[in-house]
C-alpha cells in the first residue's frame, strides 16, 4: 500500500464503496484481496482465476441459483450475507444433494460503507463453514447511488446427489405423510419486526439455518424422501398448492397441527398475516410414505434444525391438485397460492 | 386465463413488473409460465425443481459466476441478456472448459416493461443456443422502483474442463508469444456512443460474442494453451497486468501491432481513452510458446471469432511483472493497471 501524501488516506478512499470498486481495476482488485480473500480464502478461489476447478468425478450433480434482495440487509438473527449462502444451500438440500461450491455475485451500491460489506462477508463465511459449502469463485460490479439498494448478492450452488431416488412432486403418493420440520413464520415476522419497527415481548428472531444435516440423517436412517420443499417466500400455503398442482392430487393439512409460536402467532394476529404464507428459511416440508411417518419423526427431533419435526397431515386420493386445511373449528378451507405480494423482499 | 370483468384486464397486469411478480405466488408463477420457460426450455429446467440435477459423470469441472448491471440495457450488437450468457460462458472457455451449463438469476425493478424482459429473454435463449449452453436453473426477485435499474442478470455456470494441462498465469514461460483474438474496443465504445448520444461514420457495434469455438479449435489443433483471459472490464492492459504480476515477469507489446478499428480510434481519441483499457466481450488474449505462433494464428483466423487474431508481443526474461509498451515513434511506456473508474456499468 502506498502512503505517499498525495494519495487519499486510505481509510478516506476504502470506508465507502466507490464506483471504481467496480471497475475492474486496482480498486477492485484491492477490494477482492482486502474484503473478499481473507474471508474466503480457499485453493480452488484463491487462484484468482476466471473460475474455479472442481473434482467431483463420478457424482451427479445438483446445480441452482438464488438472488437475495432482503430489506433491510442486517435483521435480528441474520442478515443478507447468511441468507444467502443458506439459501442456495437448503435448495440444493431439497434435491437430496450435499451442499458442495457456491459461488458468490455482489451488486453493491455506490457509497455503501465497507464496514456493511465487511460484516455480510463476515456472515457468508461463517454461514458457509456451518453449512459445509466452500465460497469458490465470485464477482463484483458497483452501480451509481440511488441504482441499486446497498447490497444485492447471488449465489449458485453445486451440490453432489446423495438420495437414491428422485426427489420432487412426481413421486409423491396417495397416502403420503407430511411433515414439517420446525415452527413456521420466524424469518418473515423477524424482518417485518425491523421494517415495521414493532416491538415484541419476546424478540422474533429469523430460523434461517442449514438444513442439510436433517436431510443427510433421514437419507442415513433409509428413509423413503419422496418430495421436499424449503418453506421460503410464499410460505407452507404455496409450496403444497405448488405440489398439490404438479401432482394433481388433493393435500389435507390440519390446522391443530401446524407448528406456529406464540409470539410469531401474536405478531401475524396483529399485522393480518396468515403465518402458512409468511417465509421461512430454516424450515421444510417433507413427503414420505405412511409407514414410515414415525421413523422420519423421531430422526428429524435429533436434529437440532429439525427438532420440532411433526406430520400436519397427509396426501389423499383424488384427480385434482388441492390444499385443504381442517380448522380448529371443524370446518374445511381451501388454502389457496398466494395471488398477490404479502411480504416484499423478504429474502 | 380469467376473463371476468372484475379482474384487471390481463395486458394492463402483466405489461410492467409489480411487486407481486416477486412474491412467490401466482404473479411469480405466471411470469415463470409466460416469459422464462417458453424462451429456455428443457428438461433439466422444466422439472421446476429448486435445483437441476445434471449428469456429468467422470468429467473435470470449471464453474464461475458473473453479475450484469450494464448500462443501458439494450445498445449496438445487443442487451443485457446475450451479455449474461456470452460473458459467463466465456469465462468458462478462458478455464479451458466447454461450457455446459448456466443458472439466471433476475432482479427486477418495478415497473420494467414486460416487453423489455421478453426481449432480453428471447436474447439469452438465443444465445445460449449459439453459445452451446444450457440455461438449467432460475430465481426472480423484484426490487421497489427507484431501488433497481430495470434489469440486472447474475450467470452462473460449469462447464467441462477440455484442456489436458491446467491454464493459468502460473504456465506462462518466458518466451511466450502473446496473441489477441480480434480487434479491441468495440464494446466499451458501443455502450459509451448510447450513453453519451454520439453518432459516428459508421456505428459501432458490440463485438460481444462466445469465445469458446476458438479455443476448441485451438486445443483440437494441440497447441499448448498456457494462458486465457477474455479481454472484459478494464481491457487488455488489467489482463495483462494481471499477469504479468500473477507470473512475476515482464511482458512488452508493440503499439503498431495491437488491433484497433480505425472507427475505435477515432471514437477513443475524441473521448480521451486509450483502447487498451476499454472493456470488450467477445476478444482474448492468448499465451502460447513461441515456436507454436504460426500455427496458433493458422487455427485461430479459420474461427470467425478470431479471424483477425494478431501476435502483439512476448514475455521476457526477468523477476518483476510490468507491462511494457513499445510505441510507434519507438519509446517504451509502462501500461499500468487502471487506477480509477474509466467506464462503469459496461457489463
Amino acid at each position: 500500500m502506498n502512503f505517499q501524501p498525495q494519495c487519499p488516506a486510505p481509510g478516506a478512499a476504502d470506508d465507502r464503496i466507490q464506483m471504481a470498486h467496480g471497475g475492474g481495476g486496482k480498486m477492485t482488485q484491492r477490494l477482492i484481496d482486502q474484503v473478499f480473500l481473507p474471508a474466503f480464502s480457499n485453493s480452488a478461489l484463491d487462484a484468482l482465476h476466471d473460475g474455479a476447478l472442481l473434482e467431483l468425478t463420478g457424482n451427479r450433480l445438483a446445480f441452482t441459483t438464488d438472488s437475495f434482495v432482503v430489506n433491510p440487509l442486517i435483521f435480528p438473527g441474520g442478515n443478507i450475507g447468511d441468507l444467502a449462502v443458506y439459501g442456495t444451500a437448503n435448495d440444493l438440500a431439497m434435491c437430496g444433494a450435499r451442499p458442495r461450491y457456491l459461488s458468490a455475485g455482489f451488486i453493491l451500491e455506490e457509497g455503501l460503507p465497507m464496514e456493511t460489506l465487511r460484516l455480510i462477508v463476515a456472515s457468508m463465511a461463517e454461514a458457509a463453514h456451518r453449512a459445509g459449502v466452500t465460497i469458490v469463485t465470485g464477482d463484483t460490479k458497483v452501480v451509481d447511488k440511488g441504482k441499486g439498494d446497498g447490497v444485492f448478492i447471488n449465489t449458485a450452488g453445486i451440490g453432489t446427489v446423495e438420495s437414491p431416488s428422485p426427489i420432487g412432486p412426481h413421486a409423491v403418493q396417495p397416502g403420503d405423510s407430511i411433515i414439517v420440520s420446525g415452527q413456521l413464520g420466524a424469518h418473515g415476522l423477524a424482518i417485518l419486526s425491523v421494517r415495521e419497527g414493532l416491538e415484541f415481548e419476546s424478540p422474533i428472531v429469523s430460523d434461517a439455518a442449514p438444513l442439510w444435516p436433517a436431510i443427510e440423517a433421514l437419507l442415513a436412517a433409509g428413509i423413503d424422501i419422496n418430495c421436499l420443499r424449503d418453506l421460503t417466500r410464499g410460505g407452507l400455503a404455496s409450496a403444497l398448492n405448488e405440489i398439490a398442482t404438479a401432482r394433481a392430487l388433493p393435500i389435507r393439512i390440519e390446522e391443530d397441527a401446524i407448528p406456529v409460536a406464540e409470539v410469531v402467532r401474536g405478531a401475524c394476529g396483529i399485522l393480518g398475516l396468515d403465518p402458512l404464507y409468511v417465509a421461512n428459511e430454516g424450515v421444510f416440508v417433507l413427503f414420505v410414505p405412511n409407514s414410515q411417518t414415525t421413523h422420519a419423526l423421531e430422526v428429524m427431533r435429533q436434529i437440532p434444525v429439525s427438532s420440532a419435526a411433526v406430520r400436519i397431515g397427509a396426501v389423499e386420493d383424488g384427480t385434482r391438485g388441492s390444499v385443504i386445511l381442517h380448522t380448529q373449528i371443524g370446518g374445511n378451507r381451501v388454502v389457496d397460492m398466494l395471488s398477490g405480494e404479502q411480504l416484499p423482499r423478504i429474502c
